[in-house]
């Protein structure tokens, strides 16, 4: 007989830059997600969730980095010819909500919206295609009042899922300040406007000489290389400089600073004009400098943003990969977007949002050892002879019904070592044990597998005699016993 | 000037058969997954979230409905040659995950999934090309104990979630007791399998009668059209509706009855006695046919179930389009697959499991009443005087602080009547009401909504006078007495 050829095996991976997340890692996102949501819905947001596909027409062209031309969306062609896509975030999908609801939705409508977006890009280290962003945002109010209730609850939502105050601030720039500056450059139509704003953004890292070197002729980088400059003279450059350096201590001497640097610009000057009116929400809300600041050097790389913009970053430092300390960062963005609407419609509809980076959140959570411990597993009832499952059944049926999370041993019961190893990889707090002996004499065996643990670890001969891990109880105190274990325990 | 040529405005649509969920949707669901998960855990299972995402190689070719043809994956090709697909439904990422992570995961590994899947088939009413599944499974244990546990399991989540005992039955069946029956009518191999399949498929609609014309001859359906049958003998047919009327008055009947329909077939004894088997653990658990029942009409079209399937349905009637009684039928369903796995590994590992339709189990409680009512509205802080925004915010911002959903109105405050109609289209119990004279004189208004709806409709001019309401409260006094207000509502 010939051979049948037979076809490969799939390879089991996730396609590149995807990954499962499992049983902790589950509930530690979903408490956050709860918890963030607990504090959105307090705020008068309800919740919306829209579809995870879109038409490639609905989502536009509005990928938030343009800097980044690799980046795309996960799209394909339907068999009618319409081209469909993965969202690759919650704002554009908000967009096209509101225009097609808007007579059904309330204005102002609050929406919060947290899921998985999607990116074509490169991944990397840490870098995912799919991953959660969380995000709230009012659209149909042109007020301030708007934007300083987004960055309150900003705050307030940080401090919820556990960042103290002082390990955070929200900051808060105006993207028409930056503008009126451009604007008194006589650069707002100019080609070097990029490599100016590319050049700013650069501020955090290289500092006030740097960027001064950088928009004239250019500088040696860290690495060596020689970086050309914008090759903007000395003067030309001031008023960026004084831009990036006019942080004062308190928001009244920022705006004053920034009020001398949009010069006569009068888009600069409304957007001075919005801050100081942003400032003014904030301090009736009781919200200090401790906690949001204006401040100048925050640019954010999205062009859609026509007014105000947030960032909330950790201010505390972690050690990075080569043990340096460094600040831990950004973990939520936004600002006003007043067009995103008027690509639909033709009107234009004010709105402001931010999107909180849930990943990046939890990550931070964990660095500060605040993530919250792993729950303990569920108690393993063993299977000391398999002709006697329903026995088993019937005590793991009675601890669930208790509300103990229970589990009778599922694989082969031959090896009984192999069943307290499971136990132990499954993280069990307590074991139920019951052979023949015990069935006969209607007791059962519970064993401390925590106790033990511990006991194994650093017990001296007495205490191990003393407090035995291991205790036999009447069959028909099963429950009662086990919660007292569990109670020990904790 | 020429005229420049405007790109047309995009659609704000959401792709055909896919759909957007707002505020108490978004809620109500959220509330339904978050109780089955309480159970799964209580259960021992463990979380897992897979990527949305899959290679399509990983996916393979395990459509579950092989009757329609047009159902399909959303797939697209990377530039690096590879396909990617949305995930269809949740079991066959978990083979994938179990197959690739099965030296971490403890063995058996019980797990539950929820979230969306995606079916790329034609679009009609009530049914999307996105929607919610809610999985628990348990790969690695052969042991009927583990199928006897998913169905125990599946009515309790269904008690949890607001079905009660007596609405609802998860019935069980066996593929190798079908199978069996048709090896004993040498159809195991024939070409007339299929029909015999899609014919038993039927006996729920045409019953007995019916099953045994379209075996044979065919038959004239309701519709007047004629409907080819498969062409068996009477005798021929005698074992399929054997098979099919064998349920008894009690699972010991029923069983009797199945071991005659399989006659000699050894397959058929095996699934004969895979049902006995979780019979006696169910009985043992206490789970009577009152919840869970032996009932060999239950088929199901999935192809890779290997032996027991299961299948909830809710039993209650309800009327349909034109206005006719029906039962609501299935919201569950799932059996054992032991092949999944070995298409990545080579070996074969067992593993059964189901999966929840949540949008059918939703749609089935707002039919019985039982979704819950939407939650109030946020207490509406509304604008009298535009420039004293600050001091309606610091109100707003006392209300989150005490636990109360509260927001300040932030659209044009021109005219007052909309504010009204903004809190009343928000479901608002409260609305709070400042203006110049309540400032003035340390005081402000509160107007009771729910009330005033209340009064409108039917109260007599008396009780007009005597429940007024609004009412004035010192300012200091805004968070007890909207409290108070609120209390008195619920």
């Amino acid at each position: 007989m010939a051979k049948q050829k037979k076809a490969p095996r799939p390879k089991a991976q996730t396609p590149k830059g995807f990954r499962d997340y499992f049983g902790v890692q589950v509930a530690e996102r979903k408490a956050m997600l709860d918890a963030i949501a607990g504090v959105y819905h307090r705020y008068g947001f309800d919740a919306l969730e829209s579809s995870a596909v879109e038409t490639v027409e609905a989502l536009g062209k509005f990928l938030p980095d343009v800097d980044r031309p690799n980046e795309g969306v996960f799209a394909w062609q339907e068999e009618d010819g319409d081209w469909l896509a993965l969202r690759y975030d919650l704002t554009a999908p908000l967009a096209r909500v509101y225009a097609q609801h808007r007579n059904d939705l309330p204005t102002p409508y609050r929406r919060y919206a947290m899921g998985p977006v999607w990116r074509n890009e490169k991944p990397g280290p840490g870098r995912f295609r799919q991953f959660y962003q969380c995000d709230a945002d009012t659209v149909g109010s042109a007020s301030m009042a708007a934007d300083a209730e987004i960055c309150a609850m900003l705050a307030d939502t940080l401090e919820e899922v556990g960042i103290p105050r002082g390990d955070y601030v929200v900051r808060v720039n105006n993207r028409k300040v930056l503008n009126g500056v451009l604007e008194t450059m006589g650069l707002a139509e100019d080609a070097r406007r990029d490599a100016v704003l590319r050049t700013i953004d650069k501020f955090d890292k290289v500092g006030e000489a740097g960027v001064r070197a950088l928009l004239g002729k250019g500088r040696l980088d860290a690495s060596g290389a020689y970086i050309d400059g914008v090759g903007l003279s000395d003067d030309q450059a001031g008023p960026v400089i004084a831009f990036l350096t006019s942080r004062g201590t308190d928001a009244t001497k920022t705006l004053d600073n920034l009020r001398r640097a949009v010069g006569g610009s009068t888009l600069g000057a409304e957007g001075v004009a919005e801050l100081e009116e942003i400032a003014a929400h904030l301090a009736a809300q009781g919200y200090g400098p401790d906690r949001i600041v204006i401040d100048p050097s925050v640019v954010r790389g999205l062009g859609y943003y026509t007014g105000p913009v947030f960032e909330a970053e950790l201010t505390f430092e972690i050690l990075d990969d080569k043990g340096r300390k460094r600040q831990f960062g950004s973990v939520a963005g936004g600002g006003r977007y007043d067009d995103l609407v008027k690509r639909f419609t033709g009107q234009a509809v004010p709105a402001t949002g931010i999107s909180i980076g849930v990943d990046r959140l939890l990550a931070a959570l964990r660095e500060k050892g605040r993530a919250g411990q792993p729950a303990p597993g569920p108690v393993v009832v063993t299977v000391m002879d398999r002709t006697r499952m329903a026995d088993y059944q019937s005590m793991v049926a009675e601890l669930r019904q208790a509300g103990i999370r229970a589990e009778v041993y599922l694989g082969n019961p031959r090896n009984f070592g192999n069943q307290l190893k499971y136990a132990d990889n499954r993280g069990s707090p307590v074991a139920v044990i019951q052979g023949a002996d015990e069935a006969a004499s209607g007791t059962l065996q519970l064993k401390d597998l925590i106790l033990g643990a511990r006991i194994a670890e650093n017990a001296t001969l007495e205490e191990w005699k003393e407090r035995p891990s291991q205790i036999e109880v009447p069959r028909d105190e099963l429950v009662a016993r086990v919660r007292a274990m569990l109670d020990a325990q904790s």
